[in-house]
């Protein structure tokens, strides 16, 4: 049996549409020419409503200006607040990794608005004679200056449940450190046994860089905000009537509720990927924390006889198919891979930025895909971290008494007293002859009982003053 | 309304469990774990099929050595030989970005295997008393050495079909290479005028450097056939029988018709990554050429007027929705971002191979999702810009003629008559005045006009001798 | 002959340094551990210079509060105002690439300061009895907040000369941009002709593009400013008197000049490598410009016959053995290759800072490395890329009227007019029929000879409005 | 006061030399051209050699075919034989970063060697009518050959003293291996316990894996072997006598003593980079084990109380400018630095691969500079981490002991008597009573005393059969 199809023609000839499609005949020639990652754009649905958005925005001030009648206005704004709102977005079955520069993709938006909005005034799909794809929908505006500023938009819409998800993992640490406010232990540094410190300290200081993190974000995230709307083909405006520009930004920016600016140069605008390149650096920055925080809860938590077990993870699943009752680290160790995938996905997105040539980067669409990839990695990484990991973390108290008992790190307060040179001397002895530190510099007269008591109490340690 | 569920027990207690779900326990609890890329595991059928090949091999040889009885042995292998057929493979729902090092992959395997086993045995899903995913489906076998064998094995049946891919595109470059073997073009070196060559040479060179990248391709792809099956936990073959691993290896040789070897150090094999880093760097070395010729394609597409345009790419589908008549080199374009993602998907496979850590490397299944995903990406570009572009190209004689007939490059031939200082005045000359080398050559009495006719044909040039 | 040689004790014993060596013990210990790139720290004067400061800081501090006499604040402070200009950079000889997170480095500070002043106080090299490198020069510091807070401001008093090279490289843009601000030229998107566009514009867009990197980079370095100094070996402040951490790190600030500020979570601020992330990530978002600048160079001059040609670089050196007369974009080609090696340094500082463990980040001394190493590398080519080749582009005005003329692209300024798809059709027919669009579009009827000229002229389609 | 010069003419004019300079006018440009890394190409002395010996092939061979005199032969001979043998390396001063695709060093050479062979012939510095640079020196030959030839062959001469630095290791782990045979301890997986192993079989492993690399590194390099010298500019033989490249070839072999063989494409060859990433790669493979590597000596030497502590590293230097007593891992901390160097420099090498346009790769020598760092950083790494750590590493078999009799996973070996449901609930209970594994299971009457003693002796489960 035959799927039903419509014939549509466009500047390279006819192609059957199947006949019940919103889309149309570029967005067709496009499904067949780019079959690469099997990942329709609509997997990314903030891409199709900041497009939808633009989309709407140039409606509105083409008629207020002129360039469009009401009716075709009117139609647009209706069936672009319904794509908005989500609906119809399994009509953008394009590749996500596709060729063209985001033009099929605005074709894509271009057609199925203009089906919605023919339907809507009467007519029928593939006929374009009430609302045209390129001469009205697409009116004022190129790919070159609606498909980059969507996906600025898109990545600012984006970025909120980021957000989000890292104030919450923060805010767990944050819970679980004040619950490990009293708990004193070793500090290690260099993997090397250090000085006293509090294990709340270290939870803490876990939550703080998720929170700089935080803001570094939302420092970073309004780079995306100056967009080239109205630069149409190449930054010059072309065919873009007098004073869109401006008008369209502002519409835009008032349709979606972020302060989108018009970039001062829109030549350079057109083609300048260093907003897409800080903001993937930003959560490669992020990735290389989160990272390094798995690690170290799974070196906290390695044991639990044979390793640090200062610390207990929630227990998720069977660790092992044929060592019975071992119970592994599962989430910070997807976690890692989710960080090491948002790196690799960096160096994409990099690679991509350094080939544009002239004045456009053909390579925007990679970039896209990968900067909404690592955004959803990483918030479903952090809200699995937060939820099935962070917040039930035990700590196991007399196992950190334990390790700081044994090590000989709390020399150090000692040295403002009897010099680097003898408390050197003093640090080794105890480790050789398995001696506490306090104990061996009493015996040898360096100090007395009270200064022992005073100077080596590994609770005033962590938390001097 | 409730979907109907199965209680099952493991060693954390109970879980429900859908009630037709051919999985059971800790399948369950990893697919809730590891709710990260939504991509499941099965959209890499290869891996599926190996680690059923795997199970099959294993279950022949506990058989035979008398550690499974022959009930058990034939029902494993009727169901694992449904799984390698492709039946089945939506029962593998887990993610593929997974912590656990592969755990559980491995155990849904056991446990779909044990249930269609028991099934067949007359028993009930989620009833193991007859077959039971450890003690029978997972015997003598850990997921530190099924796992790890049934990706390499996996790998190595993937990438047959880039192989052919490459192949395939490599026979277009050389069928148009013939079809281009008379136009005499002009040669560049650092993007500037050099000395002539024809069309053909240039697309014949594309040819030669694809085929060397499939040679090169067999080379490394056999580097994975080393295999640590049989190694269990950590490589000390615990719980694997007297004579196990060589046979099992063999046996998983035999039915998978791939030439694998055991491994001569199972506990170095256990954690050693090298196979995949060298593999990955394959890909990423394919991928730097394959981007190098769609960038050669784009330039010397460029144009049509205003650019090099010696040859024309298939149109494809309109270039712009605001410059009618534009045609881009859409094929090109996204071959270039396949590559770019698959350097990046490289980089994720080394920072995952680094992070090993004693026994094991926990980051495998980051590992495998991206060699499975570069291979799938990188197959579905070739095998689009052969069928899309390549096979399309034409070239444009008359262009190709005028650039060599204004260049100066063929004063390069008269070195050896006139030496280098000579030829370089008269170079400068000729692009100055804009006269041709051969002409002033002889008016300047350097040589006579049989020696230009001679020395300066850029027909000869292209192929001297 | 043997080197004489005096002998030095630590506390792992005694070893032989050079006799008029200014180091000790330790730095001549780390000489034989780290022979390792054969790049000296001293390469990177100001990471010597930043050292220096904090110590003086420390200095001052520690003798205000009573923890250092005035003697030897007084010689310390003498000394390092030395050493901040400039003085005594060759006695420290340590491997950039280092292990011990920088420990080296610190004790060779100590050494030559505490050195240097006990010669000043009438002692002798290798004698500490006057001055104590870790008792006095090293007082109330660890080299885990010294080091970091040095690399931290190493790198904001580095970073001004690469900033002022790219303002100078924006200049030249601009100075050149204004120069071709009549020269009408064709615009390129996806390497395939556009629409008209000024060479002006197209290097004016060169300057804002840098402009803002200098800008965004001077956003961004402030984030080097937060420092953890007074934090000593964990961020607990242990053996910092009280009160000493805010008081340094004003010190700190009045030698320097810079607005440091002291880190708000201290244990913190001892592992977190976020910003020396961010930096380098900025330093690969200008290398990703730069490269794409330089890239674009190339094109513009390609040929210069049979490329684009539009542009002629000034001319550095004869560019082939074998090719005479040939002359190449050598500039541009050290541009690009220094832009490659940026974004590698950007790996390795990515990979150094995921591989911080608990308290400490151990791998602090290649990110130093490669942030420093970048910064020159950048500036030297940015400085060159400015006199070498921008300052003396000239244009070909001919050869961009040439291509200009010979495209269709213009036949975008008809779609308000005739629709998108009689647009498409003219293009086409013109392009095969080597036709000029206006005449064909006025000999079709679509338009009349009045509305060609207005229409269609390319210098004001280049700035509509 | 002036340096005194000579003037020296080239195509582009007129330029001062110093007086003394054995190089010429093309050097001197690109001295000046090229200030960019501050390190001279005579940093990799394989470099210079190689290409001497490129010179000493073309000039035997162009004597041999009738090509140049005698004389001349004779000259260039004798003056690359001492350049061969390590003299006027001095003379090689371009900076190793450089545009022009190697046109500058090959410029650099053919001006050294006709300067020496000048004066050996009677005449004097910069002055070439006996031997010239480009006609006698360079006959036959372009910068687009032999430099890519000499790249090729250098880096196969250099990675010899790699592959020996890292057998040398290899060998030290096997020493300590066989020193460790029968130290007994607790393998682990995912940093948590799992069952019994030596440590003569951890450290054997390590042994292995290196032992894998010198095997692959001696497979890769061959791929370098493959060159293009004959193919001259763009690998059509222009200006190279029938003939010439394949006894050109197996000159050049002869005089390396390396297997040299001719490309079978030299259009292809003349472009194609994929043996340097693939060389490259091969770096970054064993970069990532010697980084895992390192990483597990720091993991087991952590402590030394309050880490796993298993193995003591020799101790270097002391650890801490704060911390008396503490020392660090300082020499596996400078090996993982070097390791994500390398790791980075790869990228830089892609980036350059990915970047060759039509003919030819301008971007080779910034390949030349990352593939040559990087095998001197590693095997100055490499020797470091044999010389001044593994040598001296020893065993802490109490330890050993202490944490495998503390571990429950022989639980494991139970599995094919009790099942593995059973085992688990045995090695929970263990876990949380804190008993042993072989008591509870006989109090329970799982197995009896006997089995248990045999089943479950750490000594036997490590090495099982």
């Amino acid at each position: 049996m035959t799927e039903a199809v419509r014939v549509e023609t466009d500047s390279l000839g006819t192609i059957d549409v199947p006949a019940d499609a919103l889309w149309g005949a570029q967005t067709e020639r496009a499904r067949h020419n780019f079959e690469i990652s099997g990942t329709p754009v609509s997997r990314f649905p903030a891409m199709i409503v900041a497009l939808a958005m633009t989309k709407q925005a140039a409606a509105r001030v083409n008629a207020r200006i002129g360039h469009l009648s009401a009716d075709k206005a009117d139609a647009i704004e209706a069936v672009t607040a319904e794509i908005i709102g989500g609906a119809h977005h399994d009509a953008f079955p394009i590749d996500a990794i596709q060729g063209g520069a985001g033009t099929s993709l605005n074709m894509n938006m271009n057609e199925v608005v203009a089906n919605l909005a023919n339907l809507r005034l009467g007519g029928e799909l593939g006929t374009y004679d009430r609302i045209h794809p390129n001469d009205d929908v697409n009116r004022s505006q190129s790919t070159n200056d609606v498909y980059p500023t969507a996906m600025r938009l898109s990545l600012v819409l984006a970025q909120h449940s980021l957000s989000t998800a890292l104030t919450g993992l923060a805010d767990a640490f944050d819970e679980r450190g004040e619950a490990f406010a009293d708990i004193v232990k070793l500090g290690r540094t260099q993997l090397q046994d250090a000085v006293p410190m509090t294990l709340g300290q270290e939870f803490s200081a876990f939550a703080t860089v998720l929170r700089e993190d935080v803001s570094r974000l939302s420092e970073i995230t309004p780079l995306l905000l100056e967009v080239n709307l109205g630069g149409t083909a190449i930054g010059t405006r072309l065919n873009a009537p007098r004073g869109y520009a401006p008008e369209a930004v502002a519409e835009l920016a008032g349709i979606s509720g972020e302060k989108l600016v018009l970039a001062s140069n829109l030549v350079e605008a057109s083609w300048d990927m260093g907003g897409f390149v800080l903001f993937s650096a930003m959560l490669k920055r992020t990735a290389t924390k989160l990272s390094k925080i798995a690690n170290d809860l799974r070196l906290l938590s390695s044991g639990p006889r044979g390793g640090i077990g200062e610390i207990l993870l929630p227990e998720m699943q069977p660790g092992s198919s044929i060592m019975p009752g071992k119970v592994n680290p599962v989430i910070p160790e997807v976690v890692n891979q989710v960080c090491f995938q948002v790196i690799g996905n960096d160096l994409a997105v990099t690679l991509a930025a350094e080939a544009g040539q002239l004045q456009l980067n053909a390579m925007e669409p990679l970039i896209a895909y990968n900067l909404h990839s690592s955004l959803q990695l990483m918030e479903r990484a952090t809200v699995t971290l937060t939820e099935l990991c962070v917040r039930g973390i035990r700590a196991d108290a007399d196992r950190c008494r334990e390790h700081l008992d044994a090590s000989v790190g709390i020399v150090t307060a000692l040295v403002p007293v009897i010099g680097y040179a003898e408390s050197a001397r003093l640090a080794k002895d105890a480790l050789k002859l398995g001696r506490k530190v306090a104990e061996l510099a009493v015996e040898r007269g360096l100090i007395d009982e009270t200064q022992a008591a005073d100077l080596l109490d590994p609770a005033k340690l962590a938390r001097p003053q």
